[in-house]
């Protein structure tokens, strides 16, 4: 049990943007937080290569150094805070700080989504934890949430908006009708996407995060290379507007299912009901909802980026080492991916949805029939169809048939679609999104 | 430290709505949330003087007893789930449990509104702590995120939808244009308003769990009875139709707000901006929205009421006491109402807010040259003003000036109010109702 009298000495290693908002919190409101507390929280040491930026926001030029050992090798450090960010000399320093016996607390999504099991194991053998709050959805509790709040819950599902870059995209899209280049611009321009905004946009920083998660919410170990992943890159402003007409938000969502087969694991541009509280999750914001078998529907919100926001979190998971908290989660907790046997992950064709089709064929008659018979045969049945009338313009480049299913197993829809496609009559790939429906809740 | 070997032995008093679900979830699926817990949480007796309840819902006979005193005495026992409700018997049981050194976990937010620093302190003298996530919203994690997520934190404000019942009754009246009788009535003949509903629509039930949430969001101790209350019980159709006008949505708010010359506590029906998140909160679900520091706003939703969501919660401070998480928290942290100083409540006159008026009076000219002399007397900035065309209909009960002011001091409103009222040309009482702008928040 922690000496609650005794300070807790914190080590930040990496200070760009969170680990300069992390030491800034702690030396400006060290004071207040500490007392919130109630356990002393030192800032004891910045460790970076490269201080310039510590230098700038004025951290006192005392706590800066570059020697990590040094640090490592003072038992007056407690905790190190990884936000060196990446999966290599993260990796290091993760597995350096805890055979060093100190407890690592992370934003790091990627780190834990590919190392997180054999991490947590070598911080087990030497009796320190790791905590992560700040990995999945900036300044929103949500791990606090699968660790405590909904711990009496078989979870049955759980639907994300994690990457604030691609929400802040779609929400251009939906309400400007901006395309996704232009969208894309501007978020770079707002200062809210990379300049390679690869990792955000292709759904790979979601799904790091949905493994994370996944693991807690389900305890299981998630294998993330099984994890299918498509972003929002491709998503076409017509289907936005299709989707709105049919009472549609579309949303890059994290989805987690305990499905009849397994457990689907998934990220996708999905539409929701407008209706659904996600579909109002706009902006930069995050928000991840979960549905528990006694708690039903819950849902968490807030800056699922930002130095501050996620600067916030960590000194959370701080202040749960300081208590004893994140220690005992680590020890006793019976989620924890490390202990757990494999997650029966569902491949990608075995997954069952609701799907939005966007076929785009010539204005034949008989073509409607086609592609129903196509579907039928694939035991996907057909929910609704909207098919305005085509003007010649239309005509030329084919007519867009929008589809959507009752739920039907996605290896059929793939293969249904590859023969809609290899017909004579089709004029462009076809376009699917599957359509995510509110979780049927058994509480009353 | 608990023992995680030993199994951790839990008594539920009072098998009503809330308590019959917890045990029945513990019957159930108890082996299922021991084994998240990682601890055996064992569910040894139900305590009541009426056992019907337990019996018909299929408790273990050999589980029942009407005998405290006896359960109490038994080391084997660790934690009461006092789930009777009320304040009188409610307290008596948990005073007796804290004092037989047993951890009391309790859903009750009246007994802690009222007494709750007074049972921290009996708590602490015999080394044992309480719990309460299930107090004040339900199924929703708002407590742990208080003491948890958001500790690095200073608090800037909190808003709370935490009435369900209200929160329906508001949803009919703004969907379906229902007036507040038939709303009631309905929500009533749906089994989600009490026979006797004052305490929910009177606002009184908002008012305890905000008494609640802000003492640990502020860590202060609060008088409960300074808070000023009012419900939707006199809400008017016509009201919540013109705010829709302007672009508002109404909710039975609990506010909390750090304002320049203290803390402002209240519950109001009040007007928030239909793109604020608690706008789209509805039916009788519940939603906090805090607003920190560093996190900036986040939001938790969920249902705010129930046997099901709120054995859930109950539970999770099971599990909490289970891992020695919750005895860390109250022994530790320093946001605990018993050992605060009081909070500086600002009377309601004191309260900067923004209002809407809605004034009915005589259709002549210079009337509302009178009133708006009248209100800049009182430093009271006019936002907007929107008056229909008076019809023969309307002039004959008088005509109906809406008006939204800027921030002003509430005393020098209501002796604006006072004023008007009591102009000739005054056809009724002028109707006030707060409107709530998004808080500012600092964080980038």
């Amino acid at each position: 049990m922690p000496d609650a009298q005794q300070p807790l000495g914190v080590v930040v290693v990496g200070c760009g943007t969170v680990g300069g908002e992390a030491a800034q919190l702690l030396s400006r409101d060290g004071e207040m937080i500490s007392r919130r507390v109630g356990r002393d929280l030192q800032l004891r040491r910045i460790v970076d290569v490269n201080v310039d930026h510590a230098r700038q926001i004025g951290i006192a030029e005392s706590l800066l150094t570059s020697d990590l050992d040094a640090a490592l090798a003072d038992g007056a450090n407690h905790v190190v805070l990884e936000l060196v960010g990446g999966t290599t000399l993260a990796k290091e320093i993760t597995e350096k700080a805890l055979r060093a016996g100190k407890h690592v607390v992370t934003a790091n999504k990627a780190l834990l989504a590919h190392h997180g099991p054999e991490l947590y194991a070598i911080a087990r053998a030497r009796g320190v934890c790791m905590a992560f709050e700040a990995s999945c959805a900036g300044g929103v509790p949500i791990i606090a949430a699968l660790k405590g709040g909904l711990i009496a819950n078989r979870i049955d599902a759980l639907y994300g908006i994690v990457n604030g870059t691609c929400n802040y995209i779609l929400t251009q899209m939906i309400r400007n009708g901006t395309s996704y280049p232009d969208a894309l611009a501007g978020a770079q321009a707002d200062g809210l996407a990379e300049a390679d905004p690869t990792l955000d946009v292709s759904g790979g920083d979601s799904a790091h995060k949905l493994a994370i998660m996944a693991a807690m919410a389900f305890g299981v170990k998630v294998d993330f290379g099984a994890i299918p992943t498509a972003g929002i890159d491709t998503l076409e402003l017509c289907d936005v507007r299709y989707g709105e007409t049919l009472g549609y938000v579309v949303k890059l969502l994290a989805i987690a299912q305990q499905q009849p087969d397994g457990l689907s694991l998934r990220v996708r541009p999905a539409f929701i009901s407008k209706n659904h509280p996600l579909a109002w999750v706009s902006g930069p914001f995050n928000a991840v909802s979960v549905y528990g078998h006694a708690t039903g529907h819950t849902m968490y919100y807030g800056r699922g980026a930002g130095g501050l926001p996620t600067a916030s979190a960590v000194l959370a998971d701080v202040a749960a080492v300081a208590l004893g908290n994140a220690q005992n989660d680590f020890e006793q907790l019976g989620i924890w991916p490390d202990r757990a046997e494999p997650a029966s992950q569902l491949p990608i064709d075995a997954v069952r949805s609701r799907y939005y089709l966007r076929i785009v064929c010539e204005d034949r008659p008989g073509v409607f029939a086609q592609v129903a018979r196509i579907l039928g045969r694939r035991d996907i049945s057909i929910s609704s169809v909207l098919q305005q009338e085509a003007n010649e313009d239309v005509a030329a480049v084919g007519v867009p048939v929008v589809i959507t299913t009752a739920t039907a197993l996605e290896g059929n829809l793939t293969r249904a679609i590859d023969e809609v496609d290899a017909l004579d009559v089709a004029k462009a790939p076809t376009v699917c999104i599957p359509i995510v429906d509110e979780h049927p809740e058994r509480v009353s």
